[in-house]
C-alpha cells in the first residue's frame, strides 16, 4: 500500500490540514469500525453475561499484549488506564511517601501532573523542586541539569520523554541511569513519545512510563496505559482500587491484589475502545521501521518552511527530533492565528508556556499539507 | 407510546430474556445511536480543535446537568467518573485521614470497595469494622445495628443504598441522620439504586453518592458519576488529578482546583459516552413517575413465581422492594443453572455471598419473560 493510499484510510482527514496529533490523533477507518462494531457486539453478547465477561477479559489481555509487544515489554508490566494522567497518578500515589521526601519535576511538565505533585506535597509534607530544562532546547545538557538538581532525599524524578510544549526529545535513558545510580525512581509522561519514537521499555528501564492510545497511535480517546517496571511493581501500592485490582476467594472476598499490572486497573471501562486501539496500532505496522524518520523528515520540512516566513520564529534553531514544531509570531497573535487557521480547516493549537503555536506532523502528513499551512500563515500575517 | 413499543426500542433485548440489569443494562436504540454518532462527530470536529474542545466542555456540562436534574440536585455537586468504584475511591482517598480513625463498612459491600478500604487501613493505620446487615434482610433493624457499630472515632460509614447481593433497600436517610448526628460522613455505593428508586440527593443528604450510567439507566459502560454534598466538598481533597481538576493562569500553571465537582474529574475520557447516557436517561422519562412501582410489581411477580417452584428458595420471605430477586437452589448448582439458562438466552448471574443466583427485573421486563424464566428453571431442576 502506498503512503497515499494509507493516508486515505483516515476518513476524517479529508478536507483538513491536520497538525494536532499531539492533542489527539484522527482515527483510521479500521479503528473506527472496530469501535463501532464492538459497541454493538457488547450489546449482542449481553451486555452482562458469561460470554460478555469472557470477552471483556480477553479484550483486556489482547490489548495489554498488543501494547507490550509494540513497546518491547511483556503484558504483565502493562496497566490499562483511562488516560496519561491516570497512569501518572497511579505511580505518584502508589509510592510509600515519607515526610521530607523530595520530588524533582522539570519546568516543562503538563499542568495536570504539576497539580497532582503539588497535592502530594501538601498531603505528605514533601519537598518539590523544578529543574530548568526549557532552556536546553537549543543548547546545554539536560542530563547534567537533572543530576545537579537531585538531592540526597530525592525519591522521584518526573519528566516527559518528549516535551509537549517545545517538542524536545530528552535523553531519557541517560537520565534514568543517573537517577537509578542514586536510587531515584523515574516517572515518565510519555504522552508525546508513544507512537513516535522507536521504544523498548525494557531497555529504557524507566520505572513508570504513562501514555495514551489517542494521540500519536490514533486510537479512540479514553484508553491509555501505564508501564511499571517489574522491580518498581514490587513496591508500588494500588491506590484507586476496584474489582479489576483484586483476586477474590470462593466467597468473593478480596484475597490479594493481582500480581501483574492489573493490580492498578480499577473497574468498569469502555471496553470497545480496546479493539479500536489494537486496530490503530496494527494500522501503523507497515511503517513501524520508518515511522520515526518519516516524522523527522516532515517536521524538518515544516520547520524550514516556517523559518523561511518573515515574522515567524521557530523555537528550535535546528530541525526538530520529534513531530512537534513550536513557533512564535512576532506580533504574538497566537490565539488569533489558530482561530484563523481552524476556520480554514487547518488544525493547530496554542501553547501558553512558552507562548507559542504548536504544529504536529505525523509520518503520513504530506508536503502539500505543510505547504498549504505555510501559505495560510503567510496570509494571516 | 405503549410499554410494548417502548420495550421494542431496546434492539438487543430481541430474542433474550434479560435479568442482568444490576450488572449492566441493555441500551435503548436512541442511546446506541447517540454513542455511534458522537464517535463520528468527535472525529469530524477535530478530533483535536477549538470546536472539539468546546464540544467536550459542553458535553460535560450537559451531562452533569442531566444527572443532577434526575437526582434532585445541582450540577456543581456532580463529578463525572469512569464507574462506581472511581467515585467511591475519590471519596475514600480525599478524606484527611488520621491514624486511628475508624471506617464502618457493612458486610454486603462490593469486593472492590472492601479492597480499597483495606488499603486505606494499611496506609493510614485506620480501624475498620464491619456491621452485619445481611441478617436483616427479612427482619431486624439495620439502622439500629449501624448505630450500635458507630464508635467515637468513626469518621466514615460505607454502605450500599440497595444491597447488590440480596436486593435489600436500606433506610439510607435514617442512617445518614444517625451518622451525621455523630459527625460521621456517609459514602454510598449507589450502583443498584440509581435508575430504580425515586431519588432526591439533596433531601437524602448523604455526603458521597457514587453511581454509574451503565446499569439501571442503560447507558454505555465507562461513565458514571459521584455526588458530593456541598458541605462535604469543602473538606474533600482531589487525589487523582489532571487537567480537568484545575484552573490555570495565563501561563497554563495550575492556580487552584475547580470549585465544583469537576475538581475530582481527571483528564481525557471517552466523551461520546456522555450523550449516550443523556439519551438513556431521557428514554426512561415517560415512566419516571411509575418506574419504581413497576419494578416492584415485576419483582413481586418473579418472586412469587420462583417461590412456587419446588427446590427453589428466595432469600427474601416477602416481595422485594427493588428489582433484584436473589434465590437459591436446594441442590446448590448455581453456576450450572446460570450456564444452562444463558445457553437458552436467559441472562442471570451467580452471587457468591450469600451463595445464590440473582435475577433483576426492570420496569419494562414482561410477565412473559418471567414466566419463561420460571419454566426454564423448572426444566433445569
Amino acid at each position: 500500500m502506498s503512503l497515499q493510499q494509507h493516508r486515505a484510510e483516515f476518513p476524517y482527514l479529508a478536507g483538513k490540514a491536520y497538525f494536532n496529533y499531539g492533542g489527539q490523533g484522527t482515527m483510521p477507518r479500521s479503528a473506527i469500525a472496530a469501535l463501532q462494531d464492538a459497541n454493538i457486539r457488547f450489546q449482542e453478547l449481553g451486555p452482562f453475561s458469561s460470554a460478555a465477561n469472557s470477552w471483556i477479559v480477553q479484550e483486556g489481555n489482547l490489548t495489554r499484549a498488543a501494547i507490550a509487544k509494540e513497546l518491547g515489554t511483556t503484558a504483565d508490566t502493562i496497566t490499562l488506564t483511562e488516560d496519561v494522567s491516570v497512569g501518572c497518578n497511579i505511580a505518584l500515589w502508589g509510592i510509600d511517601w515519607q515526610a521530607g521526601d523530595h520530588i524533582l519535576l522539570t519546568d516543562c511538565e503538563h499542568q495536570g501532573i504539576v497539580a497532582a505533585v503539588q497535592e502530594l506535597q501538601r498531603r505528605f509534607d514533601l519537598e518539590v523542586s523544578v529543574c530548568p530544562l526549557l532552556e536546553t532546547l537549543n543548547s546545554g545538557d539536560p542530563s547534567a541539569i537533572v543530576e545537579q538538581f537531585l538531592q540526597p532525599n530525592t525519591r522521584l524524578f518526573v519528566v516527559s520523554h518528549i516535551l509537549w510544549n517545545t517538542g524536545q526529545v530528552l535523553p531519557l535513558q541517560e537520565m534514568v541511569e543517573i537517577c537509578h545510580a542514586r536510587s531515584v525512581q523515574v516517572l515518565v509522561d510519555a504522552a508525546q513519545s508513544v507512537g513516535v519514537l522507536p521504544l523498548n521499555l525494557t531497555e529504557l528501564n524507566a520505572d513508570f512510563y504513562a501514555f495514551t492510545g489517542h494521540k500519536w497511535w490514533c486510537g479512540a480517546a479514553g484508553v491509555g496505559a501505564l508501564y511499571v517496571r517489574p522491580e518498581a511493581r514490587e513496591t508500588l501500592h494500588p491506590t484507586f482500587i476496584g474489582w479489576r485490582s483484586v483476586i477474590t476467594d470462593a466467597k468473593g472476598t478480596p484475597e490479594c491484589f493481582q500480581s501483574d499490572g492489573r493490580a492498578f486497573e480499577i473497574a468498569t471501562s469502555a471496553i470497545p475502545l480496546y479493539p479500536a486501539l489494537r486496530e490503530a496500532i496494527a494500522f501503523h505496522q507497515p511503517f513501524a521501521e520508518t515511522r520515526y524518520s518519516m516524522i523527522c523528515d516532515r517536521s524538518a520540512y515544516l520547520w524550514q518552511r516556517l523559518k523561511a516566513l518573515p515574522n515567524v520564529k521557530c523555537l528550535k534553531t535546528s530541525a526538530p527530533a520529534s513531530g512537534l514544531v513550536s513557533f512564535q509570531l512576532e506580533n504574538g497573535k497566537h490565539p488569533q492565528l489558530v482561530q484563523y487557521l481552524e476556520a480554514r480547516n487547518f488544525f493547530l493549537r496554542v501553547i501558553l508556556n512558552p507562548n507559542c503555536v504548536r504544529a504536529c506532523v505525523h509520518y503520513f502528513t504530506t508536503e502539500e499539507e505543510i505547504d498549504a499551512l505555510a501559505h495560510a500563515i503567510e496570509e494571516f500575517l
